[in-house]
């Protein structure tokens, strides 16, 4: 699970607080339960022994093993050196200072394309990027991605219609909404997620008051997603009075690096609608796929393609500018369609984005540049096109590299990254390993991620195999 | 209520969904009670007249009685013409296009100082604006951050700590995060806001299952909030069984416009410390301040300025680049800055950070643009002067205009706007506009706003008077 990615660490060491101790409210006690209910990485001991690597390694006499740390447990490709696409930066760059269209050498700073985009995007808005847009992500840019969804689904299924496009900060905030709307505070509510997963959606589960219906992915299939172990899971949840109403499927698979076949796709949407379910699609990684038999179709496509039969199902698909070959992560833009959603509870997640006023305008543009790249035949383009693959097929390169080599260790086997950007390989610890786990008190996968950090500086995500 | 403002408008109109009704989950009926609960402007009727009349307006045979709208419900500076400043957009057009640092024109392009700052910044991050950073927010922006607030407040007071403040996409986002660890599920919990009040605190309120436990400003004496108000209300609410423990205070006031005095904020401290409250200070229109008389002091400084007495405070206080001078709504960018709050609560919010990984890096980048201007004596400095200064003595040129011309209308009276950016005018209607408003089945406010939006274009918030 460490492919080409990096850390958000939260670095900042608390100072003490002054020495009087509040009598007042706001304690640890007195603060909402959910919130400590929910879990994330940033608080594994993991994170903690690699803050402290970080600030031994500032010491020049450091015994260290290692130069550098490795942050490989979020995917984060710019800090791992990925470049930012540059006719997407030049549009953005023009877009803060709309003055620069204007000076005689933008011609030779700026490619005509990047101008162009610039000037229609600007248009658009008429007062620029430093207003609030529409609380929905602004109008041509649902335009732009509802385009870029027909052409990727195919002329054979209706075309998408931006009325059902919201544009958020980045995918993670449009799962939030959508799942703090589904989720009721008076029921006992369930959300079905891969294991292992992806760990936003345990974390908004426990901050919804959910219960985790997890169901296990075929590591001896690579990572397939079979039907029996989602009724397992549901019958399970269920059988424990859960209300189960919500399926979230990570596609390409992240941790797992999985890429589903449209024959198991078209299976999970007739589970979905047998069971009443909600298909909510992690489809972030869609841009990733690596393995030669294997292509990214959207849940949509598939569930249009199947016509009547499908036509029951209520799916929500999610993007983001963070991956791919965009790999903005710090712009956060993102979006997310709505398919059988009805205009009544549409109009509650309008009222809940207008609450919060808008995303981001520059991370709604750069979700316009990803879907709309350069047009073909300019100059642009062709550098687009040179930028793109050469993000693409170094990712293949790693991935391939990265399975082939852990599957050389001893005790680690692995399956290939069919897409995203990660693998998850099965590490088998020898019988002394597993007793000085237990003799520090910890479980055996944070004694090995503990050991990996502190001999190479590597520091991954270890915390999701059950 | 209707000074230099505009609106966020949902103007997507939903096309109806294919014929096929789902016969699956998700429903109104069937979603969260907390969002439909969440009242907000949004969805109020005078927005969808202005949808309405905004598509009139595009037919040139139209027989409205103006050319334009104009959306003073929400403040949204940029949308109504004001300028950003250049310094900022100058760094961060060179922090999206770094190349351009390299350029043999950039010195023609950008001030020597723009040109700096965009280098400290790039240098700070190492990577670039397109990775994730610290959940906190880049540490070198809250040093900046920190030294802002610490030359502000005085330094007869301690300095403020980096550690202390997280960075959020606007203020909103913080607000959000203190009030989800704050108000407790398993409890029935109350939050103390001011009426009028800026909606946020009371959608939030509705999706927190939190009650509203409103106290009154004292228009005749310039919206003053006096204890006697806090206490009636507190009283109220908790003799309701509401468990009441966070109170918001918004200085300068939305959408009152007042700006507290040192007396009665010291005050309002005693009173969260004797009823145990946590005091969230909205102080995002802290550099709007017109009335010759007033000046901003922060919370924070007047707490510890009272030493011992209010050891026990315990305050959250928000701030914002949509907003002064600045004005940057859509780059999504604010802080917050947390006081006497115990360390396991922070790291809670850390937490709660980590789980959405980072707020927007443009907009974090714009909040030290905020705080720290460039140096004095530089050009860039002299043109940051003038173009403050304008804007500051326009927005306090209208709000003179705008409360002077509100009082000579008949029925109309209206306290003068000290600061922020609206004045909330009293108006008495003829008994004959009460009874029309009674047939149409409205409320008599609701009745006036539609009347003005119908005769005038202008599109002014009315649900917040009491």
């Amino acid at each position: 699970m460490f492919h080409s990615t990096t850390a958000v660490l939260v670095l900042a060491i608390g100072a003490l607080f002054a020495a009087h101790t509040s009598a007042t409210d706001l304690s640890f006690d007195t603060i909402n339960n959910r919130v400590i209910d929910a879990e994330y990485a940033v608080r594994c001991p993991l994170l903690d022994l690699a803050k402290e690597l970080k600030e031994q390694l500032k010491d020049p006499n450091n015994d260290l093993p290692f130069d550098e740390l490795y942050f490989c447990n979020i995917g984060n490709p710019q800090a791992l050196g990925q470049k930012p696409l540059s006719f997407n930066r030049e549009v953005l760059a023009l877009a803060q200072m709309p003055s620069l269209l204007q000076d005689e050498n933008a011609a030779k700073l700026f490619s005509q394309e990047a101008r162009d985009r610039a000037t229609t995007y600007l248009d658009s808005i008429g007062h620029g990027v430093g207003a609030y847009s529409d609380s929905q992500g602004f109008k041509f840019i649902r335009e732009e991605v509802a385009n870029f969804i027909t052409a990727r689904d195919g002329s054979d299924i209706p075309a998408a219609d931006p009325n059902d496009i919201f544009l958020t900060d980045g995918a993670s905030a449009g799962i939030k909404s959508l799942l703090q709307v589904i989720l009721r505070d008076d029921h006992k509510e369930g959300l079905m997620v891969p294991i292992p997963q992806y760990p936003l959606y345990s974390a908004l589960a426990a901050l919804g008051g959910a219960t985790l219906a997890g169901y296990y992915l075929d590591e001896d299939s690579r990572w397939a997603t079979y039907v029996e172990s989602l009724q397992t899971a549901l019958d399970e949840a269920r059988k424990e009075g859960a209300d189960v109403r919500a399926m979230v499927v990570i596609n390409p698979g992240n941790p797992t690096g999985q890429c589903l076949t449209p024959d198991l796709q078209e299976e999970i949407i007739r589970f979905c609608i047998k069971e009443k379910m909600v298909l909510l699609a992690d489809e972030v990684y869609q841009e990733n796929v690596y393995a030669a038999d294997r292509e990214f179709h959207s849940f949509r496509q598939v569930a249009l393609k199947m016509g009547e039969e499908a036509a029951d199902l209520q799916l929500v698909s999610f993007h983001s500018t963070s991956k791919g070959f965009t790999g903005e992560c710090g712009l956060r833009g993102g979006y997310y369609q709505l398919h059988n959603i009805p205009q009544d509870v549409v109009a509650q997640l309008k009222k809940l984005a207008s609450i919060f006023l808008c995303s981001n305008t520059i991370g709604q543009l750069s979700v316009g540049l990803m879907v709309h790249p350069p047009e073909e035949g300019t100059a642009a383009h062709a550098e687009y096109v040179e930028q793109r693959d050469g993000i693409l097929s170094s990712l293949s390169r790693r991935a391939t590299a990265l399975s082939a080599g852990l599957n050389k260790l001893e005790g680690i086997t692995c399956n290939d990254a069919e897409g995203a950007m990660y693998v998850f390989p099965q590490v088998r610890l020898p019988t002394a390993a597993i007793a000085a786990a237990e003799k520090e008190n910890i479980s055996p996968d944070t004694f090995y991620c503990m050991s990996v950090l502190r001999n190479t500086g590597m520091c991954q995500n270890f915390s999701q195999r059950p």
